[in-house]
C-alpha cells in the first residue's frame, strides 16, 4: 500500500507525516501511529500499513520535525519534549486534527498506537484527556510529561511491556500503575517475560543497544491484543 | 449444551468431572477446566459450555472429589494439596488422562485453564512439565505448590490478575515472574486495573468477600487473550 506524506504545522514549524488508508472509501477508524525515539524510521510507516490492510485509517505522526541520524540527537528532543507538555501536547493534538480531516476517517471512531518514545506520546494524549477510544502504548516509557489527574483519561489503556527491558524497569511499572490507578483510569498492561526493548522493531538489532530486541513472539502477542482493543472499543472497522 | 458427567478414581478414591464436547464428531483440541477453590460449582461447567461452544471439547476437572458448602472447608482442602503436591499432580494428571481418553479429542492438542485454586491447579501442571500446548490463569494464585525448575516448563503461560486482587497482591506477582523467568518460561500476564478477585465469576458476588467482585470487561478481556493464545499455540480448532 502506498502511503501520501502529509505536510503539516505547529507552532509554525513543519512536519510531515504518512497516511495509509485502507478504508475503501468507507467510514472507518482513524488510527493514530507515533513513532520511537528513532524518530520516523520505516517502523511507524509499516505499522500504519499494517494498520491500513486491516481497513483502518492509520497517520503515522511525524513528532520530531526532523529526522534522527544519531540516538543522542533523538534523545535530545524527547527529553525537550518532556520537559515541555505544552509544546508536546500541541504537536500531538495537530497530528490528531490531520488524522480526524481526512474524509474517510470516522472521527467519532478513533485511537492511538505508539512505540517506545511513541508509547509515551499516546499515553499523554490519554492523560491529558484527549477524546480517543483507547491508546496502546508497546515497549512505550511509562513516566509522564505531564501525570494525569483524577477523572482526566477517557481513553481505555494498554501498555504492552517486556520484563527484561532496561528501559522500564519494575519500578516504573508499578509508578505507572499507581498513576493510573489515582486517576481512575481503565488500564491494563501485558507483561511478556523476558523479553526487552523495542520488541516490535525488526531494525533495532542493527543498533546493537543493549537489552534492545525484536521479539517476534512479544510482536504477535502484542499486537493481538491491541487487535482485541481495537474490537472492544471501535467496534467493526466498518461499521 | 448437555454436560456429561465423567467418573473415575485417583488413589482410590472417587471424582466426578464433567464433558462439553463441542467437536462435532471431529477431532478437536482437548481443554482442561479447572475449578475455583469453592469446588465444582456452576462455573467451571458454564466455562466448559463456552469452550464447547467455539468448538473444543472441554472437560471440568475434579479438583476436591466433594461438593464445597462452607468456604473454610475449600480452603482445607486446598491447603492440604498445596502441602502434598504429589497428590495434588496424581489428581491432575488422572484428570488430564480422562481429557485424552476422550475419542473426539486430539491428544496432540491440549491447554488448560483454571481459575483462582483452579489456576494454581493448572500452573502446577505446567511447573511440573506437563505436557499441554499452553495453559491459562485467570485471578489465578500464583504461589507454587512446588517451584519450576529449569528447563521444566514445556507449556506456553497466560496468567490474567486484577491489581485489586487481595489475594494476589503485587509481591506475588513479582516472586512468579522471578519463578518464570528463573525456569525459562515463556510467560506472560495481562494485569488489569482496578480489578479484584475472581472477576469472571458472576456468582461470587454473593459471597461477600472484600476484594472479590465479577467483571465483566476483564472477565471479556481475559478470555480473549486465552482465545488469542489458543489460536497461538493449538491452531484452528478443527484442523
Amino acid at each position: 500500500m502506498d502511503l501520501q506524506p502529509i505536510d503539516y504545522q505547529v507552532n509554525g514549524k513543519p512536519y510531515t507525516g504518512f497516511l495509509a488508508d485502507g478504508s475503501g472509501g468507507r467510514k472507518a477508524p482513524g488510527i493514530l501511529v507515533a513513532h520511537e525515539g528513532g524518530g520516523m524510521t520505516s517502523h511507524p510507516k509499516d505499522r500504519a500499513r499494517m494498520l491500513a490492510e486491516l481497513g483502518y485509517v492509520a497517520f503515522a505522526m511525524d513528532t520530531f520535525g526532523e529526522p534522527v541520524t544519531e540516538i543522542a540527537r533523538g534523545r535530545e528532543i524527547l527529553m525537550a519534549l518532556m520537559a515541555d507538555p505544552k509544546e508536546f501536547h500541541a504537536r500531538i493534538y495537530a497530528a490528531l486534527d490531520v488524522l480526524k480531516a481526512q474524509p474517510n476517517v470516522d472521527a467519532g471512531r478513533l485511537a492511538a498506537i505508539g512505540f517506545c518514545f511513541g508509547g509515551t506520546t499516546v499515553l499523554e494524549l490519554a492523560r491529558s484527556g484527549g477524546d480517543v477510544a483507547c491508546v496502546v502504548g508497546f515497549h512505550s516509557g511509562l513516566t509522564p510529561a505531564s501525570a494525569a489527574q483524577p477523572g482526566a483519561i477517557k481513553a481505555k489503556v494498554l501498555t504492552c511491556i517486556g520484563t527484561a527491558d532496561p528501559i522500564i524497569p519494575p519500578e516504573q511499572r508499578e509508578a505507572f500503575a499507581a498513576e493510573m490507578t489515582a486517576a481512575g483510569a481503565d488500564w491494563q498492561m501485558l507483561v511478556m517475560g523476558g523479553v526487552g526493548h523495542s520488541f516490535t522493531n525488526p531494525e533495532i538489532d542493527a543498533w546493537n543497544l543493549p537489552g534492545f530486541k525484536y521479539d517476534e513472539a512479544a510482536d504477535r502477542r502484542s499486537w493481538a491484543a491491541m487487535r482485541d482493543l481495537f474490537d472492544e472499543t471501535l467496534g467493526p472497522v466498518s461499521a
